[in-house]
């Protein structure tokens, strides 16, 4: 059964040092989501995954159930059984993924990259649902609230989401307010399904949306607080800035409720990270830590970058070529212990899946690391000193 | 030191039991040596490799030299601390590669398999070398018997090979007779080299030309087992049909020192493995089982298949999607412990390297498995009762 259980506040921050609990075993958080996106963390095996120090990963709804689909995954036993991941597990709603594809790189935009023209498949958006085109065969297909929960219950991910429409940055004060009523009326469709026909093993997050605007937050904040969700998930956009995402997290998360397990979703920047958990946020999930390494990024602390205002290492510059130390000199990863930063550079060179592979590995156990630092810091009221090792150049 | 030993004979055929004694370890014989052709088994870390219990692994001369060069391998301290493989290690000459990229689908000729159009890249062959241009940069190199030795020196591996001109099947006995008498020629300053310039770690191979000319083989062979090679690799065209492959490698095998170590290049079937084998093969080395995993093909027993003239258990098929037995019931690889056909299936659907990786460790585990009960079933001189178990439908 789920549980959040706060061991420890900081007085200094809102930061907090906690625990879930789920029926595939328990979650130390602050913690990282890595993306398992279409039921496999890309290249790696689960045990790869374990042996970096994963707790929880995370599937798209959305990928999932246009392949293989919700039934064919329970008729497997469900996710757990299905991918070999015995442990936490949590899946989206499918809705970012229909309304950022659908209205054409809304997904960067929310996420502050470069906006990108990509296919529209959104087709429209009703009280009922949200109507898509697949993807992978064109079909139109009707994403609703009651729909989301069957099939992520037959998914049977411990953590769970609502459905809910995700307004783009670009739109206006009105859209978002329609979007986040709207959100709200979907988000009790959700939670009466699954308190309908779940088995109660599942725990149900509302998303809380309403754009840049406070009292837009406070609303749905309020209607999530109001409600038996078993924690909340900050979504929808936050901002064209760094500055306006902190301050819009910041905001939102005062809202929520002080004893429940609070989300944030698709953000997973290491400063990002730090002041997430400063405004209290408990668990992050991102792509980019593993999506990054298979174009040759690998996350090192900032003191080991060469220089200048590189964000990564980037193991397919000519510099690496004969460097023969570990991808970074303190970490304790399978690449780092076996391999050399040469090597992976040759791999890249010849397009060797095996590159991308070993800076998975290196960026989920860094990712890991970087939490497992924030909870001992965390324990002595000192992220300070934890930020300080991690983003001091 | 290298060193060969027969720890048993069959009184049935040729096939014998013995050990490799390499810098690196051990090899138990008759064993299966793996590609890592550019220093990487495609898609796996040493330790998937390791775990699925090889032996001992190839990388090409003819890759690495061209990148990242065999002058950066020995200063990252050779293939063993660049890739981070402890155990024994095998080098091929470059030659095959040369001659057969250069004459354009040689290579396919050679294994039997359908002749496609390359692009030639073989600019001429003296008798100091071959010229040809690299597939990376177009630039033209020569690789003589001398440089493919100081390569493979800097690389390391603890079984190197002669560089030899590769004779293709379509030739006239004119063209593979002088092949062969240059083979000779450049076998032995390739020995003067090692001989004059090696640190005494590395074992040298003559490749046994002459095509399916009994003569032709049985000059080279001669000439082979009057030097002071450790041993024999059987290449060039061995024929044109599985009966004259059979027969070629039989007759060729006869000929050869019975005390010193045979392998055969390039043949990886299991039926092909059983009969080499039978007449005296110790090794055998095949890019098929790592090369067919990331196209869904996964090596199981015959009577396993399901079915008809199949080869392999093809996961790409509609008819595994609702399979969850594992890939095969009598093995115990990581993939067949902790996943299905059904979970190999979608991932191959979804073009997730994963699929691929995960029948890669098992077509390894199969091979290395095959291998070992070969091996047992040596030790009681009943290698029937093998073959009936792998290959009776």
């Amino acid at each position: 059964m789920f549980r959040f259980e706060i061991l420890a506040r900081s007085r200094k921050s809102d930061a907090r040092l906690g625990r879930i609990y789920t029926p595939h075993g328990t979650v130390e958080t602050p913690a990282f989501i890595f993306c398992g996106t279409k039921a496999s963390v890309k290249g790696m095996t689960i045990a790869q995954v374990e042996e970096a120090g994963t707790q929880i990963i995370l599937s798209n709804t959305y990928h999932l159930m246009l392949q293989p689909g919700g039934e064919l995954v329970k008729s497997a036993g469900g996710l757990h059984k299905f991918t070999g991941w015995n442990k936490p597990m949590f899946t989206d709603s499918g809705g970012f993924q229909v309304f950022s594809l659908g209205y054409g790189g809304v997904g960067n935009e929310i996420k502050n990259a470069q906006q990108t023209k990509t296919n529209r498949t959104l087709q429209r958006i009703t009280e009922d649902g949200a109507e898509f085109k697949s993807y992978i065969d064109g079909k139109p297909i009707l994403l609703t609230p009651e729909r989301s929960i069957e099939i992520q219950m037959a998914l049977g991910a411990d953590i769970i989401v609502c459905f809910d429409e995700c307004a783009p940055y670009h739109v206006d004060k009105l859209y978002t307010t329609n979007a986040m009523e709207r959100s709200k009326r979907w988000a009790k469709r959700c939670l009466d399904t699954l308190q309908a026909h779940g088995d109660e093993k599942q725990a149900l997050l509302a998303v809380i949306q309403g754009g840049v605007f406070k009292e837009l937050r406070e609303e749905s904040a309020k209607f999530a607080n109001r409600h038996e969700f078993d924690g909340f998930a900050i979504g929808g956009s936050l901002g064209k800035s760094k500055e306006e995402m902190y301050q819009t997290v910041e905001l939102t998360s005062k809202m929520l409720d002080k004893n429940r397990y609070v989300h944030l979703l698709g953000i997973g920047g290491i400063e990002d990270i730090f002041n997430g958990v400063k405004y209290g946020i408990d668990t992050f999930d991102c792509v980019a830590p593993t999506r990054i390494a298979r174009h040759g990024a690998a996350i090192v602390k900032k003191k080991y970058l060469y220089g200048g205002n590189q964000k990564y290492l980037n193991l397919h510059k000519t510099s690496v070529e004969r460097d023969f130390a570990p991808i970074s000199p303190d970490c304790d990863c399978y690449a780092c212990q076996n391999v050399t930063r040469a090597y992976v550079h040759h791999l890249l060179k010849a397009r060797e899946s095996l590159g991308g592979n070993l800076i998975t590995i290196h960026n989920m156990r860094t990712m890991n690391r970087l939490m497992e630092d924030i909870r001992t810091h965390l324990e002595h009221d000192n992220l300070e000193a934890a930020f300080v090792e991690w983003c001091a150049a």
